[in-house]
């Protein structure tokens, strides 16, 4: 790609203010693929983007603002790879309950990004409404099937993503063990109208880990950026 | 009573600083009871319980963080009469429905005061423990009954409790309407084991309103301070 930046050359026809924004945050996508998340700072992210710290300042908050802008997009990436991966999956039983599992678990892997996705999905209203496409569309299948017994709207799939986010809390708090994906997964289940003996061989069968890591998909973001 | 003010008679054993915080909160509990949520200002609070306006900051950050931690005292006063209007419902399923419902009916009756709750509950973990009690209680019943077949334990409380607090949310945001409660309790009911049928008989019953709001529970925490 001959621009510098994969936000940089989305942002190209948009405004100055636009464009240093999306400077910021190819850099900041560098700095965290280069030296890692807890290293990062705020001087490094506008020293690799050729900015003033103050020029940061006019356009995130603090580091963990940036981490969220980011994360946005990190989570669109292992959105689609999960979807990729289930391509071959039909039953949405079995679908619901991979992507719940697999998510928190990818997640998981990374604390510091599990965090990150964690704020993102919750205070940037804009992630949750895409992510929840992918949901509604799995939802449906599911009622289509025959399988869910429930009405499936915006309100189910807000609860239906909750319960993900709670369960991703308990694991990144401590206060949940590693099966948390597995009990969410039963719970949902349950709720969406799958027989109790069924939701529970489901939600605890063995679960192959995808080779996806958040970590990889900033390394494919700050690569798509060469 | 002839200590002023609720908070500062608890805080009477304590250091300077906790008693300093205690007032605070009382002239805040004083001052939003008399001109409401929005006309409070942290000037008013400070002015109410004679210290300058830097001692306010000292204790709190901002008139947020002091409404959340008011919110925290009128949620277990909300929880512990919510539990009185219910002594005598035996049924672990239409006490769990008649809490959901009513306490999202009576967060929902003051927005302002909603969103309150909504934050001190997300943010105050301790809120969230104390209130988890009373819920743990009603989801025991319901195993020992026999209608709930679900491990319950921390995780299921958890995430039963995250389940309110996103309907709570889409009522609030004005994203769910105001079947809200009636949707969620019956969502959970199903979750718990509870057949479908049965779930939504109970969860769409009519349901007489509680004649309780958060601001009569303020100006309760008010009057027992004269």
């Amino acid at each position: 790609m001959s621009l510098k930046g994969i936000f940089a050359s989305e942002a190209r026809e948009q405004g100055k203010s636009a464009r240093t924004r999306a400077r910021l945050m190819d850099a900041a996508v560098g700095v965290f693929a280069r030296v890692g998340f807890e290293a990062a700072s705020v001087n490094e992210i506008a020293l690799a983007a050729d900015v003033a710290n103050g020029t940061f300042y006019l356009h995130f908050k603090d580091k963990d603002e940036i981490v969220s802008a980011v994360a946005f997009r990190i989570a669109g990436d292992i959105t689609r790879q999960l979807d990729d991966a289930m391509s071959d999956i039909d039953d949405a039983i079995e679908r619901t309950c991979f992507a719940t599992r697999q998510f928190i678990d990818i997640a998981c892997s990374e604390p510091e990004w599990g965090w990150a996705l964690f704020r993102a999905a919750w205070f940037l209203p804009e992630l949750r409404k895409r992510s929840n496409e992918y949901l509604r569309a799995d939802l449906q299948r599911g009622a289509r099937q025959g399988s869910f017994t429930v009405k499936i709207d915006a309100f189910l799939v807000d609860m239906f993503a909750s319960m993900v986010l709670t369960a991703l809390f308990g694991r990144l708090s401590g206060e949940a063990d590693k099966d948390a994906g597995s009990r969410v997964a039963e719970l949902q289940l349950r709720m969406l109208g799958v027989p109790g003996a069924k939701a529970k061989k489901t939600a605890w069968r063995k679960l192959e880990p995808l080779k996806l890591k958040v970590s990889t998909a900033l390394v494919g973001l700050a690569k798509a950026s060469e």
